[in-house]
């Protein structure tokens, strides 16, 4: 009857008719039996086998207590169990056993018909995605979903930028200087245009590159990014349309039955890594420094332990500049300080979580950094803050039980981002009320006031650990410096400084929280490699010393004399996390130096603890400009091999580059070093 | 030593150190045990009920072997097992039992912290999101993905009435009638003008509204909606500000760490939703009409009895109309149909799965219906097609292992969707191929007379099922036939049609393939109430007599006279997905011509099997006009009371409309009926 016999079918569907088999091995979907399970073989097998031993080295809360490596971290998580909170580890902990499909990337729940999940007795979803396609396109929607949260923070920022032209938003442009050289580059006449109309012609092009639909130049790329990359990302067929554009065509591609292609996929993540950083960083970036100027090197207190008692502490939580630029100020105006005395208090002081804080504090006087985001909830358990402003990103909403508790009065100022529980004073979808940025600020100051006055009774407890740190380092005032990029370049070729690694990054309780960060940098450090480092990933960094001067002691001997004679410390802070642009800028301000390209040199990225989404578009980024990434935290696509390599093997022969992932910091920070001399010994560097 | 001691920690987060209690409890994670866990309780006990139970209700392959209606599925089904070929529904009963967490909505793998779910142990995520906000999120993502998906289709339309406009693709523009009207409700002056330049200015609007980044209104929603909801929409704080924008900011809120409030989610979704009908549905249909004319009544054959032996036979599947014009263009001129012949063919004949078939028919000649995406592989599994041309949406890649056992050659034709194995005749992802369009047609229709001429050994199994059905209802010619609305609205207030219907959606192997559909449609008839339909859920209705006019007989006795008198069918088959226009065009018509809002009429939207997720966003859009959903396919949002409650009754305050779910199609249909009945005795209509 076979009507196809010249395709002899041996390669056994497996659909027994007695449907009851499927559930005798109903034990394939328990979670933790796998390596007992006796039908593994296979592909499968080996992404089982890979899950469980991966999931092995998770850490839990204990191994935090007792490893991770700053105190007043380990004093508020015992303060915290005392007062009977739940802390981002005790979640982690009750979540355990992982499901292996999810870490695998093999479970897909991208249409209704499932949700399906790869395995021996189960090697295709219903719509017949095998386990190839399902790990691809979760990953292209993870790295999508960073584009669009980036994005987002890039388009509040070029409204801002496009407002303050049309005169709808009073806020002066501080990045002049910065704002011209960025418009010459992009071929926007500058002669005789005043600040406000350069703004709009420049939030203009930006925002085209955010959202054109029709197909065209990607202005950014074409204005900013090198010619040797330009050419390799054209020859890949991945230049974008926008970064708009390129979400939206993620989602549709990866919708049931559209793309069945993992390759296909991939080519749209790659896609989706330059919308990324042009969009999401270079123009957040852009905008920021026009507005808010690039700031200056500056010193700044550190840590829980500079908080202050008897002061209006108000803490600022996110990534949006333009309210809280406000905000401060509005906090260190006479009439405020003279409202808080009145109330009682000594002054006001504002603190930062997160890159909100990073953003403000070399720029506004001191907004003393404190915490990234896994550490918000102890933060808050210090009981001494009195108000909290939260925008978007990082913002768990796990906060709201500890702020209740300790009667801290939360601001959700984000259309897009709402607190149960939080009071909203906010701009609206529409930005219809942008002109009301200081009547907003004012309100939200006066609420910190009023949360001090209501707040006397609550007891405080702040563990005594505090540094200062230096900050505020940027492209222009690394080349101000030197001046130039050449002594760098020359230091790099000489081999004072052996390689520069940019550490970035959010924190991932998968790993003891801040150690990978701090193990791999003092690694470095003892290496005479160079750090630069922004985002969540350069508090442990502030909090350490590594951000002091007399951090440079961490150095190896060659590295220690460059720091001591240029009076600098051993990790250059560059600020938040789109300030990667900064890192960037100087990486191909050196390679230009030394005639040499950026994926020949010896440099590397390090997220040793990411989990966000977009930090996997972080990590891709620079893999797209051929510098390798490394990480102790995996993607989750264990479940694919095809994925796995694509990313950790076969990009090297077209960007330059591969993601490395090593779950030990010590392990992951010997490998740059040994990767990072082997571009030494290719460029003949010795 | 508790500082809050006037906080009473009695909310007792329970998270004993000894973290192996979590493990002696690892049977939670298995996915079939939860009726028998001795730990269930409170909320999260009444999801994994009302998921258990849901559950038991999926159908096997065997039941739909049994009871589906079409009994030239059957046959196929019994063909395909007989070749020892997987189908949809083996793969389906492969993936029982399905994940719990998922069905709930309760696994989160947003953030690589994850996988998360919320269980009894582990009532929150690890970033402290609970059951509510993760089920939230969850619903914005596919939601705001169908968006993408709609929307791209929405994007492909107009960049080809773009490129007509600019003389880039050489195209006529069918429907300038049509495109004129539409100019005039948008404000865009008409007299003088030509229809290409009417077309880049009416393209020019319509893609604004899809990519617009800057607060402005949605000039679609502001031209066509009706003003009464517009109001609605405005009150709500739900107008979106482009599709682009929405999807993007959808990814950016869900984020980790972003919105944390359930309820500020839904808001976003009900944005999407917006977006989603208005750009994705409307500007769809506006930019297809323009450039293929609304077309016209027509007589097609249906199901795969109408495969012809000796013919150079193509099907067309997937959703996109500019290419397969062409390609169908191509295979009807004299060259092509000599060149067939010249190789053995009888002629060339067009079939066509899924949307682009049902877009087709009715505007060319002869291009037969076969099966909705579902069905897919069992067309192929006849052997009758030497050519499937493939692009976006619905196209499982499951179809590649039958068309490579039956050597039928499959051709990609869109940047976004490959499938391995496949040849690629396709748009680059710029268009910059777009004057190729007649060139990729010529190699399309000669691939397939080549693939005709080596599969001449191929045998063929044709199961004898075929039928006629009148097809190519629109707002216009309905509106033309009787004439206007009033007919319609005199027959609805008089209860010679009791209610209208709107039956659509994607098929689930969830329910018996096809029943649900069937039943609802029978149950619905027979107490009066008219049918439109469009899409997937149109094929059954096709296929089994309901479109044609015998299939009056099927209706009560006052509908069925009034079809008689017509000459019409009891079920007004519309076209495909986009053309729901046509539906909400004709249910706004009768509403105002009744002088009645669309929200109070005997309206209902029924997706008995939807499974997309822009089936999600397919609902919401008739709700968001007041019209309420039936499904017998649940979201998956029984993780959520609050979440869930939304949906099937919150939103009648609101919108005037909910989700109705009952996984009894018979049940569903009565509910139907009685709703129905309902709305005509608050109208005191009898």
């Amino acid at each position: 009857m076979s009507t196809s016999h010249h395709h002899p079918h041996n390669h056994s569907h497996n659909h027994p008719h007695d449907y009851d088999t499927v559930h005798e091995h109903a034990d394939w979907h328990t979670h933790d039996h796998d390596a007992q399970h006796p039908h593994v073989h296979g592909g499968v097998n080996d992404y089982m086998k890979a899950v469980a031993e991966y999931r092995k080295t998770f850490a839990s809360k204990q191994d935090v207590l007792e490893q991770t490596p700053d105190p007043a971290v380990r004093e508020m998580m015992l303060r915290m169990e005392q007062l009977g909170h739940d802390t981002v580890f005790d979640r982690f902990d009750q979540q355990k056993p992982q499901c292996s499909f999810g870490l695998g990337g093999v479970c897909c729940k991208i249409c209704n018909m499932g949700p399906c999940k790869i395995t021996p007795k189960s090697p295709r979803g219903v719509c017949g995605a095998d386990a190839d396609l399902i790990v691809a396109r979760n990953l292209l929607r993870s790295a999508a979903a960073g584009v669009a949260q980036h994005g987002a923070h890039a388009r509040e920022i070029l409204l801002s930028l496009k407002f303050i032209a049309e005169g709808k938003l009073n806020l002066p442009l501080l990045g002049e200087k910065k704002m011209r050289a960025v418009c010459k580059a992009f071929g926007i006449e500058t002669r005789g245009q005043s600040a406000r109309r350069l703004a709009g012609k420049l939030a203009d092009v930006l925002l085209a590159d955010l959202s054109r639909a029709l197909p065209d130049d990607y202005e950014t790329i074409k204005a900013l990014a090198p010619a040797e990359r330009q050419k390799v990302w054209q020859d890949l067929d991945i230049l974008p349309i926008s970064a708009y554009n390129e979400v939206f065509d993620a989602y549709h591609r990866t919708g049931v039955g559209t793309d069945g292609d993992w390759q296909s996929i991939m080519k749209q993540f790659l896609r989706c890594g330059l919308a990324f950083c042009f969009t999401g960083v270079v123009a957040s970036n852009i905008g920021t420094d026009a507005m808010f100027g690039t700031g200056h090197r500056a010193t700044s207190k550190v840590n829980i332990g500079a908080l202050k008692k008897g002061y209006v502490n108000i803490a600022v939580h996110g990534h949006l500049p333009t309210l809280v630029s406000e905000i401060v100020r509005i906090g260190h105006t006479k009439e405020f300080l003279g409202l808080a005395k009145k109330n009682g208090a000594k002054g006001i002081q504002f603190y930062g979580i997160c890159c909100s804080c990073l953003a403000a504090m070399y720029r506004y006087e001191g907004v003393i950094p404190l915490s990234n985001a896994v550490g918000a909830e102890l933060v808050l358990g210090t009981g001494a803050l009195d108000l909290w402003v939260a925008d978007v990103q990082d913002v768990f909403p796990s906060i709201m039980d500890v702020a209740k508790c300790f009667k801290t009065t939360v601001v959700t100022t984000s259309d897009s981002a709402r607190l149960p529980g939080a009071e909203h004073y906010a701009y609206d979808h529409h930005h219809a009320n942008i002109g009301d940025t200081e009547k907003l600020a004012r309100k939200i100051v006066t609420r910190a006031i009023e949360s001090f006055a209501a707040r006397r009774d609550i007891p405080v407890f702040i563990p005594a650990y505090e540094v200062t740190a230096d900050v505020g380092f940027t492209a222009e005032n690394i080349a101000e410096q030197f001046p130039g990029y050449h002594a760098l370049a020359r230091a790099l070729e000489t081999g004072t400084i052996r390689g520069i690694v940019n550490m970035v990054g959010c924190s991932n309780p998968r790993v003891v929280y801040e150690k990978a960060t701090v193990d791999v940098a003092e690694e470095l450090l003892k290496n005479n490699i160079l750090i630069f480092t922004n985002g969540c990933a350069s508090f442990p960094l502030l909090k350490l010393g590594f951000c002091s001067k007399a951090g440079a002691a961490k150095a190896g001997k060659s590295l220690q004399e460059f720091l001591t004679a240029h009076d600098l410390p051993p990790v250059w802070h560059m600020g938040e996390c789109i300030d990667n642009t900064r890192a960037s800028t100087v990486f191909g301000g050196i390679a230009a130096a030394s005639g040499e390209a950026i994926k020949d040199m010896p440099y590397a990225f390090a997220s040793p603890e990411w989990s966000n989404e977009k930090g996997l578009d972080a990590s891709l980024a620079f893999r797209l400009f051929g510098i390798d990434s490394y990480h102790c935290v995996e993607p989750p696509v264990q479940g694919s091999a095809n994925v796995e390599r694509f990313l950790k093997h076969d990009t090297k022969a077209t960007l330059g580059a591969v993601m490395n992932v090593n779950t030990d910091p010590k392990k992951l920070a010997a490998q740059i070093v040994a990767d990072i001399e082997a571009q030494r010994q290719k460029l003949g560097w010795n």
